[in-house]
């Protein structure tokens, strides 16, 4: 049995990234969505919230399980029996970033393998950062994210507004 | 009769920005250089004194215009009746990033074009943070932005260093 | 009046390239699709074959004319009376290429102005060399490319295949 | 029971194709090495050699079967029963390129998912043409290809040479 | 005699810094490292300690020096008549940043040289950030960085966990 | 006493390239301009051209000596006693491959060091294959060449228009 774990910070989780996970959970036996447990003022969601807002838009699907972790991603890949990391790739991803983590991964858990998916057309543009930005200047990002993490993300940037 | 845009933060406006929108304005019937409005502690200038260093650079072209702006830049635009948006590119730019804006503004806007000019040779590795930190250690830099914005820079860093 | 030229070798025209031209010819009062005229041994069609296929995809449009044309694309644009060369920027473009022939075209016709614009979402990926490829194999290639130009690389591909 | 197809030219595989090739296998239930039949010039080894050389290197491992094939990728991973499309990255791959194909496949057969795996660092800057350019000028290849292929490469220059 | 400069901000000196000032330090006469004196609150060690770090890892090679300096790094040069800036570079370097700093250096500086040196293999993907990531969360790092430095990012890592 | 090695296929030496060696010469006690002597059929000038016109262009340096090589740059840089290999960076390098050859060439022969000096500005958009498609369609090349190899490149074309 084959276990992967899909790591990030999820902040929150866009259709891209549900996406990567759905798929990549055809792959293999279980798919651990794990959520970097941080308590980052940069981040919009507490960890809780990311956890609740994946786990909802990933429910149908049953080899799935959303939980949060803290320190090494490859230790707690261990720690869950996991023996692939799975990443998603975009056009605009970093990848030198990317070959340093799995390299440096490589160097401290030679038994854990890291699996790249390429992320679909319609999602090549799609980052959290940007879907924050947009969504708190009001545009429209229905087709970005599931409609539950649309209106997350309402509640939020209207309460930051009245502050 | 087209209307273009010319979006950006402008902290403060380098040669490189001014040759942009000088050319951008020998194409397009009308153009507004658009200084972002954020009261950012990151910027140097506030964002009146950015429309005011860059619109005395532009004053002598007529169908240049330079006011502030929020928002999203897409919805400025059709506000102002533009249906073009300048970007100057420059082999250092975040073309990733630039693609991302582009695909997210065609497909909340996709009635407004986004029209791509290259910067000159001169002006390809000037960037108005580079400026503001070799400025800020005593270098060069009248090579760089108007004689009438040095000055802005330099008042701005000699009471910086006093504090 | 501003004309403008969109020059390329159009082996055969994609739904990509005729997505530009179309955009560009929104922008511009007249915009001429200038096809390249050359005997390479490595182009699928001949110079008359790709401009006609071309012409027949913007019949349409009526202030778009597709011609052929040798030499420097800036002596050519000023021929025609064009101040503005139209480029289409993909992320696969190899942007440092546009960025020489740019600044090599300013550095030659400094009048000239080079304006890019950015491929659409579904035609990002989408290049002649590879649409001949998976032509050539048998994959399906209807939504890459209009009708005709359809029909004309099957008629090319099977003649290929007897010979 | 997942089986995966690892497609290239292999011309010859090299230490980073066969441990790429290994990691995969280990993996999925059944891995084809599938190295495209083409009676191209450019290429060093015919068809048959590269099956032969790369069979042997990976001889060990029983999951893995090395077969020649035609036409498109994904068509002949339908036909093996593969829906995983495995890949090898470098840092210096093409990534638009691969991006570009596996969209394209995407485009022509959802069904399939392309899976990349990052080159060991010591493979990092492993490539057939760098290897055959090396090789044939005389240096040291014996780390970068097994025994018997270095052997292959050394009877292959030394026949050239001697016409 | 040719004196050199390597400037950077050393939080910690990495292997990789330490085999480009050696490697460095053989070919020119003099080599100064030059540990950039800012009181950051984003860097872990202080300037004293950061010099003190890299001193202790070449002290054994002759015609080093390390230094701190302040300003602009072409004013420090002219100061201890250094006329060539060396600067390593790695796959995953900015090369963009590299060429700007490089081209602004050129044009306040024409007399100073800016050289550059690869990293090697098994240092091409180590950066002091990753570094400081990975050895805060627990990682094994011995094989980062000299056991001095790495029992100096312990003893940090330790106390900051303490607050 | 240090030596190096400028290498490349030069054909022509362009004003970049003729930089590079002066600046090089400046740096270590003599420089090499080593000219790859191949019979490629896609070079413009032959072997003892290439030379005689890089030869001219820097005859006015004392330590900086033309000479034509085959076989592997590491084997060339032994046998004139080079402990230095110089290569030019422009931002439109392929870097992929720089890399690729340098940390081969690391391989091969550790005891050689790769240099880079980054391009001037006025020739980051200058290479010879671009200078070569200018010149035969005629454009103006007087700032790219010196005055022999310009008239070098107008007799060439001239030739070869003819045939």
């Amino acid at each position: 049995m084959t276990i992967a774990l899909y790591p990030g910070s999820f902040d929150p989780g866009t259709n891209g990234h549900i996406d990567i996970a759905i798929r990549a959970a055809a792959l293999f036996d279980k798919l651990f969505v794990a959520v970097y447990d941080t308590p980052s003022k940069q981040l919009l969601f507490n960890t809780k919230e990311r956890v609740d807002l994946f786990e909802k838009a990933v429910a149908h699907i049953p080899n799935i399980k959303v939980i949060p972790y803290t320190g090494l991603t490859v230790d707690f890949a261990r720690k869950v029996g996991a023996k692939v990391i799975v990443r998603g790739l975009r056009m605009s991803s970093d990848f030198e970033r990317e070959f340093e983590m799995a390299l440096m991964n490589k160097k401290v858990a030679p038994d854990i393998e890291v699996v790249c998916l390429m992320a679909n057309l319609e999602f090549q543009f799609l980052s959290s950062s940007l879907l924050k930005e947009v969504g708190s200047l009001g545009g429209v990002i229905s087709t970005l994210v599931p409609k539950h993490i649309e209106e997350a993300l309402r509640k939020k940037f209207s309460s930051t507004r009245k502050q």
